[in-house]
């Protein structure tokens, strides 16, 4: 069998590629954007996830993931059609071997360059790569890679016996994926992130070997100085002196193994979370000194909080540090133990990001990492609820960023995974635990998740109604009215089913029919910020919900995030700046220097380290402990987008009883920077069209901008990008 | 966000696990089957066939295949339930990092070795390979890797906070997949061909270099010997001297530079096939000779073939050996050029295979490296037809070999293929090229492949019935019913629609309701050995379409199997072998030395290696060459299952005029020999119930069976196996 390929016809011009003579004025006309490494968008991202979770360990087990890995495609075909205005160039940089055809006609040998004459020109780069993903990079003067190439996993590109071309329109060619590989020498394959050195603060002798307190926890590669000898030398690690001193139980280890051979200077190849380690070598090994590689990810900290409260500030400060060292190659949840990303605790990474980073591309990377391909055989991460979260972080995630192009470029697999979803619905249109399901919703002792669950309906139906803003921007018309119909349906359905006049709640569960005597917070406290409620119905929960102490409390940051978020959105910012201080307070009572999984008050000393029956199981630096990062710029400096990449949004500033605050709230357009004292507001915003809106007890005074009252001591100030408002008002 | 993985609680007893004391009595006791590397089903086939493909290269530059690639799951899970009745220590061989989990408990570590108690257990290994297939060997004296393990890509074992454990029944396990790597060095990723060497048996002075002449069409690695200096060498292969000669046209080549640290014996990386390699050193090179690696699957031939007549001799011989250099890490379609797998031409070769080697791994093998995974969003190789023969292949292969368990294994991926298939019917329920279809059919001038091609329905129709009896075997019994009744349903149409009395032939399609008045062979020859047709309607056919010169002429090799097998099939064994003499023997009047893509008697000199409209475009070495491997075996010999894995048989003996014949064909209870004369039939079969069938002039004697009559000078006697049947008969 044989296909006549359209390449096959030999090209001299090509084989003797003559270099052509540019006149200077060619030369400093204008170029094409910058080249960049490109690949089939999302492989890189599911490539680099694999390998970054499957770098768990257990002490010294390997622990990957327990749910399905995804596999990039070996074989792509990028394509790109194109018109010089001067003959060019381009040097050719592939990972992986590749086929180039230029206007239908193959290129022969494997070149690093190749010219190209002026004129309109079609070009075909097939790329394969069984170990790693295949990426290209192609630069010339005016011709390089980048956003506007397509690809595809599939090519039907070949002409039959008849010399006829093949109907091209088999083929489905996407827009390719890329980050910020953007020089020939960094590919993408040997992604690192970036180190530097940190040092001991403090160290002691233990037995005959030593424990190392490096001030605070962080993350990283130790590295022996002076290292020499032949025998062994075990690390114990530990987020806690007591971890790193217990040999029989901390989390993490290292055992290491030297025959004389080794460099003085050895840095270990894992990089591990802690802030203590206990070195122990062998008779036979001596080192000079110990120091660490601290890795992260270079991101720039855009957001800003200060306010009266010197512990409101440290609290944001340990936050922050908190929330970057889980921003790493994707979202994790905690930098210890799991290092896996989870879809629900990635929501909320998205969230405080947009406060903090507002680094699109780690929202983007996570959830193409989270949703892999084709076909969906299982929820992510097995959990019937991170499925939705997914939809809801891509909702969230354009509001904030207005990036349309993400959602056009992937919105069959949101479609999929929908469809997914959908075909588990019970008969009653609901979602209920099928085999295989893992309904999470939250850690909380004897909680039910049987039968029909208000909050996963809740979900679903918030998913749908990202489904169908995406179907419109996708251009999907009947899907948008699809998945709009089936969203009000479920909304409808929700209510009728578990609302209850007489609790006042969303009851927690029907099973068989029965809905159970059961309440959670729940679905309560997600209603009230997905604004479900009616204003005497969101009353009433508060009452007979939120603040009602009968009602089984939230004990996780996971969950506590939402409920503080849900009293915030009634407008009780004072009462959640005390449960802030309070909790988060309390942690760094306790010498935190990140925050951690869980907090509870009632226990003392080494409990504290405990978790899942497992004395140092806890984990101290948990992505969702940052969350004052998202309450404070969202709640209290008061800012949100109203519309996509805040083409407009609301300033509500909230000093919940603080003299003052000040802070940087990033956006698309550049950042949102507030100073507010009982007495002024002061906003200077780079872009978009804003409102302020705040009480005042006496008439505000603006000179840059119409103050309108709305009544009850309410007033607006519009906000223009780039010039300073300040306002002049009494807030008591 | 954290599971509780039933792993993590630590096992004392295994991280000191003591070395057990075994009686004598113990070790000599039985032990379990043969340790086999095992990996996920058809993810090792995936891989190496991707690997395979991309060795192509046209003129210097890589050429993989058009069609998607699939990719292996990098992270897959294997498990096994069972009981020892003594201790067991097993050594612990992985391609990848591995979790290991013994009755729950996670083994710390990565052990090389691991001690098990006598009694019940259950082991679960969790295996990690981003680069390569993730592939386990575990040997102990009682506890192996073998096929009675299960493996799964999305394993959901773990337990929530309750302790509960999830419902198991959400992750699909499945059988795994081996082939013969059965000790711990032979690791399936390092996997190579066989290679022995060979040498010139000609060599001449071209300009400053020198043509080699390997004496026969071959397939391996050129090697230098005494090679020194610095410089470089270019290879030109040929299948032809022309070819060689030709370092302009011929179709592989090779560029080699040297910068003098090269070793004296030098071979290069990529296999060729050729039979001349003309080898031009540039200045400061020097070496002694040159020589080669022949590249090879280590195959047995099981079918044999003698006759009276030499020729006929020479071309089984050739054929055998043209199938041998296609029968490689999967079955090619030709050696030089393309180095594919094609499912139209590997479908021949499954058929010749049973006649050959009967090595079944082959045949698997390529089967699951043609149908990839999930999901399917292409024909196999683009081309419609292709997909079709996929389906006839795996009842084939049921029917030779016997082997159901293939087919509950892959059963799924034959619904979702078939699925595929079903999804792009027309109104009419009939397939016809859709956009990214390729409707192949036969290279032939003005071949029309427009609307409904009664060949693709004929195609489908006998898939179908393929799917129907493996539902049956794979015990989905709604899915049996529902593929017979799709398949009468299209059978009835097909012959209502396509079937012309008045031309006594399928017509060839219908365009738009319009049924063309166009007759090809196709349908036509497929419908007599699918046994489609009514004795008439055969009768009719052979005349008027079979035996017609105004019907279009087969001219590939490809569809000339079909075409010999039909006449075969209605008894025109004479006329065929006058066929094969004058084709094959052609081909063996011009120096042939393996068997042609194509062979015209009407081209001469040069013409006879052009093909495509390229002057070596033409395969010297193709599979579907050997054809008559499968016609002698079942058509002259006359040899074929009646029931799945040759259980019971039927031999019809032919000798089409020949004095004698003799050979052997392979079954998977052993071999059939047959000696066969004008007056005399020798059978021993080793197993299986056969019926020897055949026409005599005078009344049939054979001492070891009961002649029965049945009439019409034909008689059969049932062959019993293990004993010498001989008959004393008149064939004239």
């Amino acid at each position: 069998m044989m296909m006549i390929i359209r390449s096959i016809t030999i090209s001299a011009i090509l084989l003797i590629s003559v270099s052509l003579f540019f006149p200077n004025e060619c030369l400093a006309q204008e170029k094409n954007g910058k080249a960049t490494w490109i690949w089939y968008p999302g492989d890189y991202e599911i490539w680099l996830s694999n390998k970054m979770q499957a770098r768990r360990t257990e002490r010294g087990a390997f622990l990957p993931p327990l749910w399905r890995y995804y596999s990039p495609y070996a074989l792509v075909t990028f394509k790109k059609d194109f018109e010089l205005e001067q003959p060019d160039e381009i040097s050719i940089f592939t990972e992986g071997d590749f086929k180039m055809q230029l206007d239908g006609e193959m290129v022969h040998g494997r070149p690093k360059k190749l010219q190209i004459p002026a004129g309109k020109h079609s070009i075909v780069v097939k790329l394969y790569n069984q170990e790693a993903v295949p990426t290209l990079f192609l630069n010339g003067e005016y011709l390089v890679t980048d956003n506007t190439w397509e690809v595809t996993f599939e090519d039907k590109e070949w002409i039959d016996e008849t010399g006829k071309a093949s109907d091209q329109s088999g083929t489905t060619w996407e827009a390719v994926g890329s980050w910020d590989f953007d020089s020939p020498d960094q590919l993408p394959s040997q992604f690192k992130l970036e180190t530097t050195p940190q040092f001991a603060k403090a160290v002691k002798e233990v037995e005959t070997g030593e424990l190392v307190d490096f001030g605070k926890e962080t993350f990283g590669y130790i590295r022996f100085h002076g290292l020499k000898g032949t025998g062994n030398i075990s690390l114990y690690y530990g987020e806690s002196e007591q971890e790193a001193m217990d040999s029989a139980f901390c989390e993490t280890l290292d055992e290491l193994d030297f025959d004389g051979s080794q460099d003085a200077e050895f840095t270990l190849e894992n990089s591990m979370a802690f802030r203590y380690v206990q070195i122990q070598p062998s008779e036979g090994i001596q080192y000079d000194s110990v120091s660490m590689l601290y890795e992260y990810l270079p991101v720039t900290y855009h957001g800003a909080f200060k306010s009266s409260d010197a512990l409101l500030n440290e609290i944001w400060d340990v936050s922050a540090y908190t929330m970057h060292l889980n921003t790493r190659e994707f979202f994790l949840d905690g930098i210890k133990r799991d290092r896996w990303i989870w879809s629900g605790d990635a929501y909320q990474s998205y969230l405080m990001n947009y406060y903090l980073f507002f680094d699109n591309e780690s929202v983007k990377r996570t959830l193409l990492a989270l949703r892999g391909k084709e076909p969906v055989a299982s929820h992510l991460n097995t959990i019937m609820d991170y499925s939705l979260y997914w939809f809801i972080g891509i909702y969230d995630y354009y509001l904030f960023s207005g990036d349309a192009d993400f959602i056009k470029n992937f919105y069959p697999r949101m479609v999929s995974l929908m469809d997914f979803c959908l075909g588990r619905r019970n008969e009653e249109g609901m979602m209920q635990g099928l085999p295989g399901d893992w309904v999470f919703i939250d850690w909380a002792d004897g909680l039910s998740k049987e039968g029909e669950v208000s909050f996963e309906q809740l979900l679903l139906a918030r998913s749908l109604e990202a489904m169908a803003i995406s179907a419109e921007i996708a251009g999907d018309l009947e899907g948008k009215g699809k998945y709009q119909n089936l969203a009000d349906g479920l909304r409808e359905k929700l209510f009728e089913v578990f609302w209850s006049d007489e609790k006042n709640a969303l009851m927690h569960q029907r099973v068989d029919g029965e809905v159970r005597d059961n309440i959670t917070r729940y679905a309560n406290m997600f209603a009230i910020f997905f604004d479900y409620f009616t204003e005497e119905q969101k009353k009433a929960v508060k009452e007979h919900v939120l603040l009602n102490d009968n009602i089984q409390k939230i004990t996780t940051p996971y969950m506590r995030f939402y409920e503080l978020e849900a009293l915030c959105a009634m407008g009780e910012q004072e009462f959640v700046l005390d449960e802030i201080r309070d909790y988060w307070g309390g942690m760094l009572d306790l010498g935190a220097t990140s925050f951690w999984e869980k907090y509870d008050p009632k226990e003392s000393g080494d409990e504290h380290l405990e978790m899942y029956g497992r004395p140092y199981g806890k984990s101290l630096c948990h992505a969702w402990g940052a969350s004052p990062i998202y309450l404070f710029g969202k709640y209290y400096l008061g800012v949100k987008p109203t519309s996509p990449g805040y083409e407009t949004y609301l300033i509500e500033p909230n000093l919940a009883g603080l003299e003052w605050m000040e802070g940087e709230v990033p956006t698309p357009h550049g950042n949102i920077s507030l100073k507010i004292s009982t007495k002024q507001i002061a906003v200077n915003a780079a872009g978009g069209n804003g409102i302020l809106q705040f009480k005042s007890k006496s008439k505000p005074k603006c000179k840059t901008g119409e103050v309108v009252s709305l009544g009850n001591n309410t007033y607006q100030i519009n906000i223009s990008p780039g010039t300073q408002h300040t306002v002049d008002y009494r807030s008591n």
